[in-house]
């Protein structure tokens, strides 16, 4: 008899488990369970036949390319822009796990194809300084743990970008904060080895995507373009002229109103 | 019994010039091109129920936002950008009917129902001097008579906007060139004129755009987003924060790479 298992072990395993050995529907159940486990396990360990990739997740930009807006203080994290570059995603199923918005039943078209894949395989992150604190220049107390409460929806090493590093911050559920005063190439090196091969996303803001985008450091990108006209904030496109010769460029409309575009690296 | 002729006149000339009276398949054929005649005449014909409306067409940027590149000349049209923000456009039916592109078979999807929109039902152009004319300043001379040969794609009058008038320009085929010194609420009470109460379409570029936006005296536009990084040359969207306020937006792709935004304004 061929078995699905390739080892006595992880049969055993799987028999300990899931009661793998149990008959009818229950054993089916069951063994839906481990191969759902067993699938997730997979997407989240470093395949050896590639190298970790940098990737960008459901960075929203205006029409006029504004991935911000301007005045950004405790109390308007996104400037003028408010929760406008945002609106998309908050009803999608995966914003509304991460306990974004609770009121309406979450949404699962396109927008959840693309909202969910932001944490998939994801190893570390790295984030510019404004993505985790309101105000720019020395840190006036380290009480500030970012705005994402105990236990932050990344549950992986998140290295902050700063020319005022202080101690790592370690949070609930697997969050850790790096600070670190270095460029595109040197943050990169320290997020690979908290990576542990995974992946490393690249969460923003603008300039952080941009400086990785002008040193060629990011492999795939997901823009949403949102049509609403900004008109002042930070822009995301500045300085990357011909960027499009670096890589392939798909878009999809969605019924929400917003555009999502995918860039991967040309082969 | 019921008739679809209105006025005894309208089916005399139906019968007349349709042979409408004739029996079996060939009368369905000669309705139907009756019909076709009808459909296009009444496009093109002013509707009394309604005000000419002021329409964009086919304005092409790139994701950042440029109309056109930087460095226009008479070699280079659109400056650095090159025909790159145009090459969805020339494959379509309605481009090579204009003459722009003769190597290929005609395309007839999403971009050419678009861009067989242009024309219909249009009176007049408004443009800047910078699409008529490769440079600004005093004309040299009054030799130039545009980009388009003696017979323009236009056939209706076109309005140049341009601080140094001269006199109107005849072409073949209908179009006339009428040089105006004004801002866009007089061009516009000027196109209105000439348009004979058909609608008017501001033709371009970027900053001519800009201004009819800005002075809130656009209806209906089709802006092309193209998924390039252009990094210069004439922007389209500054300096209007929140007009997403004052038009319903709609976005579509399409198989050759570009996105399709309709803007028309809110009832």
């Amino acid at each position: 008899m061929r078995t699905v298992f390739p080892t006595k072990e992880l049969r055993d395993e799987a028999v300990e488990k899931y009661h793998a050995t149990e008959g009818g529907k229950q054993t089916f159940g069951n063994l839906a369970t481990y191969v759902a486990d067993l699938a997730e396990e997979t997407s989240d360990t470093p395949s050896p036949d590639r190298a970790a990739r940098v990737r960008v997740h459901s960075f929203s930009v205006s029409i006029d390319g504004f991935g911000v807006g301007e005045g950004q203080r405790l109390e308007t994290p996104f400037g003028h822009a408010g929760t406008r570059l945002l609106e998309w995603a908050l009803p999608t199923r995966t914003f509304q796990e991460m306990g974004f918005h609770d009121e309406q039943e979450a949404s699962n078209g396109v927008d959840e194809a693309f909202a969910s894949r932001w944490n998939t395989g994801i190893g570390a992150e790295i984030m510019g300084r404004n993505k985790f604190a309101p105000k720019l220049g020395p840190w006036p107390n380290e009480e500030w743990r970012g705005w994402w409460g105990d236990n932050p929806p990344f549950h992986t090493p998140v290295i902050v970008l700063t020319h005022h590093p202080r101690p790592p911050l370690e949070m609930e559920g697997g969050t850790s904060f790096h600070f670190l005063d270095a460029g595109p190439a040197e943050a990169l090196e320290k997020a690979r080895e908290l990576a542990k091969g995974r992946d490393i996303r690249i969460g923003g803001g603008a300039s952080t995507i941009r400086q990785f985008l002008q040193a060629d450091l990011i492999d795939e990108m997901h823009i949403v373009v949102v049509p609403i006209v900004l008109g002042r904030g930070e822009r995301l496109w500045d300085g990357l002229e011909e960027l499009e010769q670096r890589f392939r460029i798909e878009s999809v409309t969605s019924p929400s109103g917003v555009i999502h575009m995918t860039f991967w690296r040309r082969g």
